[in-house]
Formats: C-alpha cells, structure tokens, sequence
C-alpha cells in the first residue's frame, strides 16, 4: 500500500480497535473505522483536509446544523475482490449528487480532486476494515454540516464535511412489507425531495413507524397532492413489475436519482427486459394486483442494493405478491448482476468499477 | 435571587463574560449567556437535568441528528420591566409546541416540570443577561438533537434536549421587500411544515438566496400544490390587511401555529378588527394592491414581533405598498400592544405574562 498525498494532513490513530470488532455480527451504520477524513469551509474556502482518528466532534450547541438542518450527506460503497484489491461503485455520481444536494441546501460544494483523494487516502489507511466475501462491503458516509454559531435563520458561512467508513454484512432486509402512503408525504413540488438533505429522512420516521406499528416495515411515498402516484421509498427507489415489463417513477425535484435506480434501468435496458420510466398511478399497481399481472415490487438502493417486497397495503387492504421462483425473479437478476460488477466478477462493459489503487 | 431545585445539577462558571459583551451592538443570534441547560433521553427516559457553562458539545460524527435532521427548536423571549422584573411571553404555547414538533420528528416529548424548572433556573442565574428598556430581550432557545450514533435510517433512541440563550436588542428589520413563491414551496401536505423542525429552515435558504439577488429579503410562501394560496414566510406568519379587514392563512399542516400570530388575531377581536382567518389567494392581494385596497401586509413572529413589508413581487412585477403614517398602521399597533403587555406596561387582560421569580 502506497499513501502518498500532498494535500492531506494525517494522523493516524495509535492503535486499530479493528481486533475488538465482530466481523459477523455487524448490525447496519453501528461501528466505525479507525479514521475519518475532515475539511472545513472557512472565509469562503474549503481548507485543512485531514484524516484523524475517528472520534468526536467538538461543536458548539448554537451550530447551524442543529437549528436548521443545513446538512447533506451521501451513502456509497466499498467492494474487495478475491484479490484483495478494492473496487467503488460509480463514486462519481455521489460526488455529483452531493453538490446537487448542498446546492439546493445553500451548502458550498465540495470540490472534485479534494473529495476522491480523501475518500482514497482514507481507504488505504482503513483498508482491513474492508473484508473480501460477497455481500461484505464497507459503506461509506460522506457529509456536510453547517458549524458556523449562530440561531438566526440564514446560511452558515462555516462547515465541515466528513467521511466515516462502516463495515457491512450483506444486508437482508427480509420479507418487505410497505404501505403506500395515503396521507403522509415526504416532499413536495419545488421543495428539497430529490437532494439527500438530513431533514427528509428524520421527517419520515414518524409515519414509518405508523407503519410499523400495523406490521410494515416501509412506506412508498405517494406524490403529495393528491397522493395518487407512486414516488420512493425512504431509501430505495421501487420498480414495479408488471406481467414481464419494469416500471420506475421519473425522478423529479421529489424523488432522489439513485445510482442503484439508474444502474438497474441500464442492466435492463441491455438485458432486452422492457422498461418504462413514467408517473404510474397507485390504482395501476392494485388493478395489477388484482389481476395478477404485478409479478413483483422490489427497492432499489446502495445499502440493500435490491430489496425486494412481498406484500403493499393500500387502503386498508393488503395486497400479496405472487410466489416466484428466485431463479425467474429480476429481483435476483438484478441483484446478482450489479454484485458481480461490484465485487469484480463480471467484465464491466458499463465502466461503473472504480479501482481504489 | 433564590436559586432553589431539587432537580437540577448546577455547574456555575467561574468568571462571567458579561462584561466583555457590547450590549449596544448586539447581531441577533450570536452571543451567548453564561450557561445552558441540557437533559438527555437515555433507555426510555429524560435523566440528569444540568446547568454548566456555556460551551461545546462533544458529539459523534455519526449522531443521528447530523444525518437525519431529527432535531426541533423553539423561539421564545423573556422581557424585563422597569422594575427589574422578568417575564416570558405565553411560554406554555412554546413548551406545547415544541412537543407536537417532537411528535411529529419522532423525537420523545420533554416533561413540563421540567422544561419549566430548567429555563426558569437558567433564567434566573444569567438574568443580568436581561437588559431593561423596551426593545432589549433575552431570546431564549430550546433544542433537541439525536444523539445516538447510527448511520441508518430510523429513529435514535437518544437525544439531548438543551436551552441556550442569547441577548437580543430591538430587532429592526427595515423595510422587508417579499417575493410570493412562484417555484419553490416550503411545506407539503402530510408534510413537516407545521412542526419547528431544522430541516424546514436550512431548506428555505436557497430560495430565500434567489430572492435576495434580486433585492428582495424574505419569500412568502405559497402553496406547493398550485402557488396560488398564501401561507407564511421564513420565521413569520404573514397579515394582510384590505381596507379595514386583516386577514391571514389558517394553520394547517403546512404552516407553523405562531405565538404572534394568534395573540394579533386576540388583540385584533379585542379591538374591534375584523380579521378573517381564511385561504388567502394570492390573486386577491394582487387585485387588493391594483385597486389600492391593500393598505398593509406585515410579518408577526417572536423575533421581530411585528414586521411591516413595504413591497412584494409576484410574477416579475413589484407592487408598493401605500405610505401611511405610523399611527394608522395596524403594524404599529399591534406591535405596541404585545410589547406593552411583554414589558408589564399595560394590563395583561389575556393572562399572557409570566412572571420569573
Ligand atoms: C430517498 C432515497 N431514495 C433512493 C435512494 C437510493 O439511492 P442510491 O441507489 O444512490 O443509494 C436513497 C439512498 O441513497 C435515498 O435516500
Ligand atoms: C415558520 C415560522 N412561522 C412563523 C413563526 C412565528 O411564530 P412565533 O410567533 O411563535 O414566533 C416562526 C417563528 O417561530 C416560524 O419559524
């Protein structure tokens, strides 16, 4: 391993806490590498990157971030192959999505060079943290938060932006149960839906957990008008199969553009499977359902990567999807074609492997 | 004084900084008292209610507050009258809504006693923090953030509930220029827009920024189905007054129940006023400013009270509104009204004062 860098200030930890961690019973964003990377935005520029030992934050209770939830963030990951050697999935998208969020946040955006370098630099120094074996993967939170003082309601002028690393399992999410939201919403025409801004996903957790309580473990959002048409999970957009075509919502300044979202639309696309992106209506998905032409429902997100879903609940009615063999599922087939790009299996005709030399 | 409780860990600070604050020249929001108060949800309950020193938090990197914007505030002041005593101003509507706030975030509701009892005690130990004369305050803001570390998205189930609080003097805002949102929108039905949650402030900065480059100062916002209804601004609810009638937008799920707004709506009926509390279309106060029956448009809220706009622009045309001598105005009235009562001036026929002793 060879880390050179001239830009970025590190200090590394004295010791790896690496030994005390349970490799095979991680629960999901709960345990922390031995570093993070930091860089702070101060008199108009972004300055001091500096990777340090992971620990906490010294900040002031009158920070923007906490008033105002001026606070972007992204989610990515990490893959080693039977080499040993470590792959990203499209990083460059998130570096995009997280400018596109700040921006609509009033947050500076992040430049380019100073991003994959510290992200890079970081994971060499943190490389053990990332275990080889499919499903394993280190996940990767970069994000920014305003740490300028100050309890009146306009920008910060000062913020920091971070990258902590978190070791994962494969993560099986189950039997997904969802509700479609009748009531609820989680963003609206010209408001902030589509950035990953703090505020959207702590604004979801009350009607998530009315879901829960009724046995559900999601809600799909509808669109917040007349809550007619479907949008997004809280973290995965959802494709919807019907007889043997897949149908996504279009992204919009509502519903986030997942990477995972694009990549499967593309692995469809050149597997000749029909695809429609247009608004689809929640009563096409029930008349589907009742006809017995809605095959499947499935998430599609960084985290679980495919996540598919065996049960809606729509106006008080439960709607169960049919059984299907795994093998006739594109639940599987999707799943099985972005890990093998990701763990560096398949050839990557679509240039979505990033090395990490 | 007699600082008395039971309760309450007292951790006074040695020296006072009070002698190094220029109270003539104070920017509202940036200076801070000599202590705070913080309690912590820990295993289910609010535990170890504590007074120390004003600084900062140690916090991870990873609390759930920075990613997921599960954080809510309140805006309240308290006032000292000539006699050197203090009062608030209706903090119990504060103190309800920082809760039906926290409901709707996720986050556990504070108990009363307690909420009362800390901000009391604080108040009474920084209170040479409270300047006399009408104008000065102590704006005073309760907080809580998720401090339990996890990068998934879910409730935490660990939070801090704080109250710092920061010297304020007359908050003069000028003549406030509003643009009516055409594009971007505030708050969706089912939405949080109604609850003071972070995240609904750091997502108005954008827009807010767009409205400046023109000259403008504040949005008011409109509905983010159609913009074609009037609801609030940024930190203010908005009246508009036609000929002799006020008017102003009910509270719904989109639009924050302000403690301003109400107590005009009381003195307005108290006085005499029609007011109607109704959908307002934007194209009524269009026509209203066209026939010259739109005699004033002002803000209430907690900081500036009461806050006159002089023009808004809608649809790339900038209507004025007519000059009037300060004491027809309904703004300088009511504006008058609630500081007399907030300074123990006039008689406090509604029961809103409450006494710090
Ligand atoms: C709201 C929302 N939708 C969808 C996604 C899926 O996006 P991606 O595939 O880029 O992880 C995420 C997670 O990142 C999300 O937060
Ligand atoms: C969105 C919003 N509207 C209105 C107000 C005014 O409310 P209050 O009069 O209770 O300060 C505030 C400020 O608290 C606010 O944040």
């Amino acid at each position: 391993m060879n880390i050179t860098t001239n830009n970025i200030t590190i200090n590394k930890s004295e010791a790896s806490k690496i030994n005390q961690i349970d490799f095979d019973n991680l629960v999901f964003g709960n345990v922390f590498t031995d570093h993070m990377f930091e860089c702070d935005y101060i008199d108009g520029a972004w300055v001091n990157p500096t990777i340090r030992p992971y620990g906490n934050l010294s900040i002031s209770p009158a920070a923007k971030v906490f008033h105002y939830g001026q606070a972007v963030f992204e989610g990515m990951k990490a893959f080693k192959d039977s080499n040993g050697d470590t792959f990203l999935f499209r990083p460059k998208e998130n570096f995009n999505r997280i400018n596109s969020s700040s921006k609509r946040m009033a947050i500076p955006e992040f430049p380019e060079d100073i991003f994959f370098e510290g992200l890079t630099t970081l994971l060499k120094l943190d490389k053990d943290w990332i275990k080889p074996g499919i499903g394993n993967s280190l996940y990767i939170r970069p994000f920014v938060i305003a740490t300028q003082v100050g309890v009146s309601a306009s920008p910060a002028n000062q913020y920091k932006f971070m990258i902590i690393l978190s070791p994962a399992q494969a993560y099986y999410t189950g039997d997904v149960k969802v509700v479609i939201a009748e009531q609820y919403s989680r963003s609206a025409d010209g408001g902030v839906g589509y950035a990953k801004a703090a505020g959207n996903y702590g604004a979801q957790f009350y009607p998530t957990n009315l879901a829960k309580e009724k046995g559900f473990q999601q809600v799909i959002w509808t669109d917040a008008n007349e809550h007619k048409y479907l949008e997004e999970a809280g973290t995965m957009n959802v494709f919807f199969r019907i007889k043997d075509s897949l149908f996504t919502a279009p992204t919009s300044d509502r519903i986030l553009d997942g990477v995972t979202r694009k990549s499967v639309i593309a692995l469809a696309k050149k597997a000749g499977i029909p695809v429609e992106v247009r608004p689809i209506l929640v009563s096409e998905i029930v008349d589907a359902a009742n006809s017995g032409d809605l095959k499947e429902i499935f998430g599609a997100g960084t985290a679980a990567v495919i996540s598919p879903v065996s049960a809606f609940s729509y106006k008080e009615k439960t709607y169960t999807l049919p059984e299907m063999t795994k093998e006739t599922k594109y639940a599987t087939k999707f799943k099985k074609d972005l890990m093998e790009i990701q763990y560096n299996i398949a050839e990557d005709s679509f240039g979505w492997r990033y090395p990490v030399n």
